[in-house]
């Protein structure tokens, strides 16, 4: 397999840990933590998608506003504007997990270019970044805010290629999202699933090329099997 | 307001009760029944999204057996040729919900026109409908298949408009899934949800119309409010 040129990571669920938010929601209302933030995460991706479909797109940081206004309803979970301004906030300063720091400083050191591309929009995406201190790791951040629709609309995948003045073959595009990592690798990216839970494989017509536990195990899987 | 001269209804979850699998996975599976439902139409709706936006379409009938393979290796439950076919068996014979047939039937008498507009490919759909009988009250199915593409993309509700040869504003459309009427009043339709579990209603820049609790409320709101 021919070198990859550059690496494009997916953000949210990928670098960031989008249910580090449970231990607000859990504070805020005792026993419905970890419910409230499967719930807004699964509204927020959902509302990308028919969003999407429906050529009605609205920003990240307001799509997920309304996901979590829904979830909140949904769930009986009364949330006034402190609390709502509370929860947003914490969108802003996600946990990053564990072993991404490290990694991406080993991957930084063997030269390959090191890009976000992200749902984020520019204004949800930098200050996310920032909090982890990932700002000096990864040079560039793409947004798919420009293309006013969401992954996985190959259009999206395309800004990296743009952005990165590379072909898409150059590209190692790596996600937790099964489905985002299947998006990629259908627009045609080498593509890297992070899957963290064990979770099966989603059918969509094209797999992820490689499937690791953790993104740890990517500086050692890049060097044996792909330089 | 002016009388409608269509009512075009969606079919899964609307008129049929897609949790009716949700016995025979029990029996299948103690204690999963009701988790394998949920989880099983839950991917069955995230892959039409997906593959819709990803330009993969393929049709319904495959997306259904799709998303059952995958609900069923997320919970960890083996299924063989036999139980995945029955299981799709039971998809061609989905229970109606109690209120449809005399309100299609009160709805019939009133001289208006009624049509199924569903994701449900030609050789999925046609079994439902005969399998409750509903044929005769209900004369004209309407697939996505031709486009390709699925819900809520435009371009699926236009096909109601084509095949019935009146405007979109002539087309009342009643769905039970909150993000199909948000896509159908999008398009043009005047909506009509029917919010059988009491949801919030969802932030998709466009809500229905009416809210109703059950179909049964249809036909005197037509009379009460349109005509």
């Amino acid at each position: 397999m021919p070198p990859l040129r550059a690496l494009v990571f997916d953000a949210y669920g990928t670098l960031f840990d989008v249910h580090s938010v449970a231990q607000l929601c859990e504070e805020l209302w005792p026993g419905q933590g970890a419910a409230l933030s499967r719930l807004w995460r699964a509204k927020q991706l959902e509302y990308t998608w028919l969003r999407s479909l429906m050529r009605r797109y609205e920003d990240f940081a307001r799509i997920t506003e309304a996901a979590l206004l829904h979830a909140c309803a949904a769930l009986g979970l009364p949330i006034d504007e402190q609390r709502r301004r509370r929860l947003l906030g914490a969108y802003r300063e996600l946990a990053t997990f564990p072993e991404v720091r490290d990694a991406l400083a080993a991957l930084k050191a063997s030269k390959i270019r090191l890009a976000i591309l992200s749902n984020g929009s520019p204004a949800m995406l930098r200050p996310v970044v920032a909090h982890a201190g990932l700002g000096a790791l990864i040079g560039t951040l793409i947004s798919v805010d420009p293309r006013k629709i969401y992954k996985p609309a190959p259009t999206v995948y395309r800004l990296a290629v743009e952005r990165l003045g590379v072909t898409r073959r150059d590209i190692g595009f790596v996600s937790s999202n099964c489905w985002d990592a299947c998006g990629a690798k259908s627009f045609g990216f080498r593509t890297f699933w992070i899957n963290r839970a064990g979770a099966p494989v989603d059918a969509l017509g094209a797999a992820p090329d490689h499937v690791i536990a953790g993104l740890d195990e990517l500086p050692d899987l890049l060097r044996a099997r792909l330089s």
